[in-house]
């Protein structure tokens, strides 16, 4: 395995373990601990997990490898922030889309190349590329990994409610 | 540029974004702030900053390329959870490791060759490197990048007191 492919694998590998460590810390909240906010005043639980799911949706377009699924859900997760009276799908059906947008994007990623994830993402020119070439598909996937472990200690501060 | 270089360049640059947000982030607190938790009843921010200036004090000997100045830290910011009566440094000297902390890893960053960063870390043995050449110093980077990400994502739900 030569030097580009391990990278490509040690990026992914950094995706799925905050992936699956965000969606097994999610998983352990009930639909009515998603109205809990991660601290007094902050976002709410559902915001954060739509939030993500969202951006993810976007991520395939912003490498350049699908199209987003649910851009209507860009208002009350990306582009607004938490907002009581903001039109939000059911937790039921959050979970659905959270699973649905990972499990596509895990077969998206297993059927690039390791030549593909050097190639530029959608959101800059070919000359801009030029000038920077570490502005690739890897890069953007390392920047997104942190973004979910930014939240992901944000989601850890809540204990699930223990239903008796 | 080869792949190589390009992904040592991308992680680097990983690092420093996380560490630069990381510390503006603490400086806005002062001294006094830094007793506030992140949310009630969790690490207070002297905590998390000693917890990260002390993991990265430690990240030099699991690259293998240098020694932990204060191993001493390692009791109250690593080992234990965060506790009232631990002794600990005071604010203003803790600054001041941090500052010498990442800017010796910078120097120390600086001065791997492309080639270093592909070699194994040191907290893996020669057999299991030979099995698994994704554990090198780069993964061990950019795990530790995710773990910044983490905490920042945590002392972002703080606000620093505003004194009149």
């Amino acid at each position: 395995m030569d030097h580009s492919e391990l990278m490509v694998k040690i990026a992914l590998a950094g995706w799925n373990t905050q992936i699956s460590r965000a969606a097994q810390t999610f998983d352990t909240f009930s639909d009515a601990d998603f109205q809990q906010q991660v601290s007094r005043g902050k976002n709410r639980i559902i915001y954060l997990y739509g939030h993500l799911a969202s951006y993810h949706d976007a991520l395939k377009e912003t490498l350049g490898i699908g199209k987003r699924h649910r851009p209507e859900l860009h208002a009350p997760f990306l582009q607004n922030p938490d907002d009581l009276q903001a039109v939000m799908p059911s937790v039921a059906e959050l979970r659905e889309f959270w699973n649905s947008i990972h499990l596509e994007l895990e077969q998206l990623f297993a059927s690039l190349s390791t030549e593909d994830w050097f190639k530029r993402h959608n959101a800059m020119s070919d000359v801009d590329f030029e000038k920077d070439p570490s502005r690739n598909r890897l890069s953007v996937l390392l920047n997104r990994t942190n973004h979910v472990a930014y939240h992901l200690g944000q989601v850890k501060l809540v204990k699930p409610e223990v239903l008796s």
